[in-house]
């Protein structure tokens, strides 16, 4: 008898026929003795027609209005999922993120979780009740409703699995797993059998779009046992995320290609030198909320240096606004964009043991003629900007040099 | 400078545009000096379209889950006229029912405002801002989200302007004030200017459909002044429901003609005859949460008498299965259910000083050849229950006989 929460997508509760089946999923857990805890996202569609709905009436809608409007999605999927477990004889009892309550900050529409409490659904629980519980939606301090941002409910999943003590947390998506890259860029893609939370953590940045980061990194810090599999399957194992370093004996040097077609690229030209300059130019960014991803600062001369960034392409406009103010502040010469990069990464706990890794990663691009725009590495993981137009092509070179088409023993 | 609450309805806020054509009036009394919240309903079709979500997946879904997820197409709707509202310079803030906190009790589905805490609403109006709060629902002591059933908007915007003690509570409609009776069946209806409390509680619990029942008696109870006007038509009076009994020296006998088609007739025959028989058969129906209505017991003979009331068409068959155990415990004959009924009332204040006036009622009804079923009277109304086929043409013979196709002076 162990406690599962268990998380299903938009695309798995999409229809009526489709909550119905997983009901039906969440009623075999709970016959065979688990406390389960549900956590659902919105009907595929509803969210993005909510949004809609405020963007129709205004260009930069009031963020709290909009939390107040799409975290309706939800609700009307938790007490959907309850009627149709009620319907198979499983007691099941609904709660929005303020029922719980989920508390978070008040970043409305990227709000983040501060604390969960525990009581309500524990005692529901003890009730023999599976519990459902809205994703994606928490309540701040002035008891407003806030939402996480998009993929919010992984986040909500992971973290009730945490304040739980889970036993596992069970990501159902329309993918039966982790893949060491996305099939429809490179056909002979395969599924890992498990990979580590830092691996997962490099490849779901990237936007492999199978888990969402924050998720991750929850996970990771709480030592919650995660697994992705599909809500269309049966009998399926998925893949799990793990602690240790690799369940097989050799570990493969890169687990595999991740990419982000999201990226835009910003620039600051001409920047004096000095301490202090990054801070000035990243600190109005963060304070407007705006992600940023690959940093960049090549060493200066003349007293100046450029100093580079990736921001996600929705954001391009409102930074490269921030920056026209900072040029002026620290008489900088130009303020560049380039909407037209994506970043391309190989992932993999192996590479610490392994020199050269990113010696070859560089070859494997010169030999495909792709030029390298900017180059961002970490312990286990070495990402690239380069023109669009590459993606797929250096993606498969990659996925092929790096032995990841061959099948897995 | 006044406090004022209006109520925009479904068809009100149907679209985007219509929710901006709601921000522009709202404005209006805005900018005029006035404090103003604004209770919304779902936007038209969206209440039904959830209702059908939780139907197809149970034939008697759990009415707690049918709350949370039927409470959000209020929430959607206040996001959406907050943002509309500050598009265009108005400082808004959207509140739904559990953030007011509207406080109910917990009869899901059918839920009664039990008190409505201020603070919230009026800090907001001190900060001059436009307060807006979704119709039609609260909270329980559970925490669980309740909503007050069909037309509970209505209810809300009165019980919020009683809260507040505002001057004026004006209920935004598809239609520009209250009828003699419904223009469909009778084109020579006109608009009232005024009408009573206790008229219009007669009209609309008649099935007038221009105000929820429980509003007016709210409005009534707390001195409200209640004002009926249409969302699409600027500049009328509509029709204001006062206190006193008519402006004009010359009160007509008949403000009115009222009728319901939403009835169904229950006749428990051979009841003994014996005090605490109508608590018997009406304590089960009561607890069952239905409604009933019209209530007859005649005159009994040999000991035994017939009992009937009538419910809505919905609850018909819940009422007959919970009177089959009635009939057992009571030892009566038989019971009787019949769909096929209508029920058409006069109403007017005036028929107090006027004798008469049902004589001549059955005498018009009679001389159309239609049966009087049963017969219910109050000190301003008279009821009967006919066959539902004779609707119309009771209702026009009626509207004609007591003079209320008159043009008005």
């Amino acid at each position: 008898m162990a406690l599962i929460v268990q998380k299903y997508g938009g695309t798995s509760v999409g229809s009526v026929e489709r909550i119905q089946n997983v009901a039906r999923r969440v009623a075999q857990y709970h016959r065979e003795g688990h406390r389960v805890v549900v956590v659902v996202s919105a009907m595929s569609g509803e969210t993005n027609r909510l949004v809609a709905l405020t963007q129709a009436l205004s260009e930069n809608p009031d963020p709290r209005e909009v939390d107040q409007v799409i975290a309706t999605g939800e609700q009307v999927t938790i007490g959907l999922l309850a009627i149709a477990l009620q319907e198979i004889g499983v007691p099941a009892k609904s709660f929005t993120g303020w029922q719980v309550p989920i508390h978070t900050d008040s970043a409305h529409t990227k709000a983040r979780i501060l604390s969960i409490e525990r009581e309500a659904i524990e005692r529901e629980l003890d009730a023999g009740k599976v519990v459902i519980v809205a994703g994606f939606q928490g309540i701040d301090v002035e008891g407003d409703v806030t939402t996480l941002g998009r993929g919010g409910s992984d986040t909500t999943a992971v973290a009730v699995a945490a304040a739980l003590q889970a036993d596992e947390c069970q990501i159902y998506t329309d993918v039966d797993g982790v893949y060491t890259t996305d099939p429809r860029i490179v056909p002979e893609a395969r599924k890992l059998d498990c990979i580590t939370f830092e691996e997962m953590l490099e490849m779901a940045s990237m936007g492999s779009k199978v888990l969402q980061i924050r998720s991750v990194e929850f996970a990771g810090k709480y030592k919650v046992k995660l697994r992705v599999l599909s809500s269309f399957e049966e009998g399926g194992e998925g893949t799990l995320i793990t602690v240790e370093e690799g369940q097989s004996m050799e570990q493969p040097i890169i687990s595999g290609i991740a990419f982000n077609r999201d990226e835009a690229k910003v620039t600051l030209l001409g920047v004096p030198d000095k301490p202090g300059v990054a801070y000035q130019i990243l600190g109005p960014i963060a304070e407007a909320n705006i992600d940023v991803d690959m940093i960049v600062q090549n060493v200066g001369h003349d007293g100046t240096t450029d100093f580079s960034f990736t921001v996600s392409k929705n954001d391009l406009k409102k930074a490269l606004g921030i920056l026209e103010e900072v040029k002026r502040a620290l008489g900088a010469r130009a303020v560049e964009g380039d909407r037209s990069v994506c970043k391309v990464s190989i992932v993999g706990v192996g590479m610490r043991s392994h020199p050269g890794v990113a010696a070859k990663m560089f070859k494997v691009l010169a030999d495909e003629g792709i030029n390298i725009q900017m180059i961002s590495t970490s312990e286990i993981k070495i990402s690239v900007v380069i023109d669009e137009k590459y993606l797929e092509l250096a993606v498969r070179a990659l996925h092929k040099a790096f032995d990841l088409d061959a099948p897995q023993e």
